[in-house]
């Protein structure tokens, strides 16, 4: 099932995320800035900063999952400072979508999702999935990236795909 | 099937794409600044600039239904120099994947991809395809994004993840 492939994938890229936070925090220290800084950063006054990105990234590949499977999504306050806090993040919803198992991903297209902006509208939890939490997913988690990068910070196309399943 | 449904989902945030270079062109006619300007931006030194970000989210998503389908893409050279180039390459990519159909996409987990630079080794069509050719494409895709609204260009996210499949 493409879908639990895809959760998997998400998975897989949250632990890259994980990576690249443990370059930024250690670019910090080399440079002698507060990493604080960093996760304050943003590339627009209307963009979150970094420390929000990577929040919202947690948050859709979440509910990317649960959605998706029907299932309700444990509730994870935004209340965290620094970059240790946020890589605990990460290693929470990485656990969580270790729960999922591909029958959990049957029968999409006759599960419905909705939300409550959504004004009593729904999509199928198909179309959920493509359309909305995997463009969200990679719009904060490349977002995250940019400011990275954006800021110095040494990570590169390696570090965004991660390991292939190359035979 | 799933990758014929995100092959379609490529298509739209192609579409996508288009408007935010029209917004762009606009945006540079109203400041009065060349739009070169903007296609030439870049958030980091070793980054591509927004010209090249597009070429490429061109090219990935081409080559995502291409290979996945097993099918040989028609080479587009990269000689766009303006906005309008841009928007012509974009076209012709979506004129590209509107030939696919969802039979295309059957049996793609025994299909094989494999690349010059992979050194004889290979992955499956769908691995390729969620694996790389996917946060590839949103890699540039989003990167794009992120460039335009470094720059000022009034673009949102409903601009990003355009229409979706309510009901």
């Amino acid at each position: 099932m493409l879908i639990y492939t895809t959760v998997l994938e998400t998975k897989k890229l949250l632990r890259n995320l994980d990576g690249w936070l443990e370059k930024a925090g250690a670019y910090a220290t080399a440079k002698k800035f507060e990493p604080s800084v960093l996760l304050q950063s943003r590339l627009a006054p209307d963009m979150f900063p970094l420390l929000r990105q990577i929040q919202a990234t947690c948050d859709q590949a979440k509910y990317a999952a649960a959605r998706a499977a029907g299932k309700d999504a444990p509730s994870h306050p935004d209340n965290e400072q620094t970059v240790d806090d946020l890589r605990k993040r990460i290693a929470t919803v990485v656990s969580y979508l270790d729960t999922f198992t591909k029958s959990d991903f049957e029968g999409t297209s006759a599960r419905t999702v909705s939300l409550p902006r959504w004004e009593g509208k729904s999509m199928t939890a198909t179309d959920y999935f493509i359309e909305h939490a995997i463009p969200n997913f990679f719009f904060h988690f490349t977002t995250a990236y940019a400011i990275l990068r954006h800021n110095g910070v040494d990570i590169g196309k390696r570090d965004y795909l991660g390991a292939l399943s190359m035979r």
